[in-house]
């Protein structure tokens, strides 16, 4: 039977990736960092930092997958939006949280720039934090959404106090990975036998070009490790049966 | 008066960029190819290699952006099903493309590995082609949507083939920037005042930690060069009245 699948979409927020400028790195972290806590990554969107555009993918988001978590727009200046937009989305106000507040008045600041900072400390009402380890102002969580900075080592860090106390998933997907110097094409109709053999083990190809010539490496996903290890010799006898050898990319 | 706008949103087709093991690059690239052609990338999504999510997904995407721009899908095995999923939604059946099929039959190969890299030559009925620099075989358009591989060096080699033959834009982003070692909060005020006065440009600040300590990138983008001139005068300005001095970041 298929395993029960908890679902998490990420949002990307900012202009910065869309244009180009800067290249996201989160989402790759957090697939892996969600997998472990058995939520699986089922879409990522990358959304610029407009009002309408961000309250109306958070609200068709968080009713279609049992998690969202956002990256991005939580900073001090006039774009950074998010927490104004996901109270728009939850119907709430926005508040200055206190624990936030505190963290952020530790440093020193003029006036006028903790005014700026103190930005920061704006969450939707009813929130919950999300620690910051780093020692910067907190993240938040409000109903089904994480909001969490979009700089990769505060996004991380965030990230890495999620716990069964606030995620609650299923079985993490497991992985086993074979190479093998033969074309995507050449294994590819033994391949689909193996997957129609095995559907709820996730078969994929992945051709490389390197000194020794082209090659695939295959990899095989799924929640069932015995299973996975039936699959993945049989992956490897399939590679030895066109006289090539399997290794381990 | 706004310029009138473009848009593209780029699908990005793949299991292994949502289980964090392949790191996607071409938006990045994307986004500054298009940019060049005038066209806005305004939404980019990450979906898995799930039919009725991608045929959902380009119904859904391409009734509400100008251009659809897709990578991954298109190899030669059993997960590669961009081509079919193109064909459902737009309600055409998928033929064997003669263009494609000669391409790949430059290369010799036993008869079942040509059947499985035939599969490649697989095009919705109706589509044109998009030329593919590297020789291998080509990807399609079909409607607005333009369906390209998703291995980096094959689809910059595509994208490269854009024109304003087949991609109709209006006025490329033109962006200028100002660092300074001054925190993101320092300038967020006098930041919001500068796009205030100019809500044509969009005005983003992004900060750093170098050596020399902590700073902020500011970037202006906007389709005018003379108003975004303006602009980084008035931000240069802003810099030295909080006594830093500004530079090239």
């Amino acid at each position: 039977m298929a395993e029960p699948i908890v679902t998490g979409c990420m949002l990307v927020i900012g202009n910065e990736i869309l244009s180009g400028r800067t290249q996201d790195t989160n989402l790759a972290h957090l697939a892996k960092v969600l997998n472990e806590l058995g939520v699986r990554l089922v879409e990522a969107r990358v959304i610029p930092d407009i009002e309408d555009v961000i309250v109306n993918t958070v609200n068709e988001c968080r009713a279609k997958f049992d998690y969202i978590f956002t990256t991005g727009g939580i900073g001090p200046t006039h774009d950074d939006i998010t927490a104004v937009c996901m109270a728009k989305a939850f119907g709430v106000e926005v508040i200055r949280h206190p624990e936030i507040e505190a963290v952020i008045r530790r440093r020193e600041a003029s006036a006028e720039v903790m005014e700026s900072r103190l930005l920061m400390a704006r969450v939707p009402e009813g929130s919950k934090l999300i620690d910051n380890p780093t020692g910067g102002p907190q993240g938040f969580q409000i109903g089904n959404v994480f909001v969490m900075a979009g700089v990769p080592s505060v996004m991380q860090a965030m990230a890495s106090t999620f716990s069964d106390k606030q995620i609650k998933g299923a079985k993490p997907v497991r992985s086993r990975s074979v190479g093998a110097y033969l074309g995507e094409s050449a294994v590819a109709g033994a391949l689909e036998d193996i997957q129609n053999q095995h559907p709820e083990v996730d078969l994929g190809s992945y051709p490389f070009y390197r000194e020794k010539g082209y090659g695939t490496n295959l990899v095989m996903r799924g929640t069932d490790e015995a299973e996975l290890e039936v699959v993945k010799s049989k992956v490897g006898e399939m590679i030895k049966s066109f006289g090539a050898e399997p290794f381990d990319p």
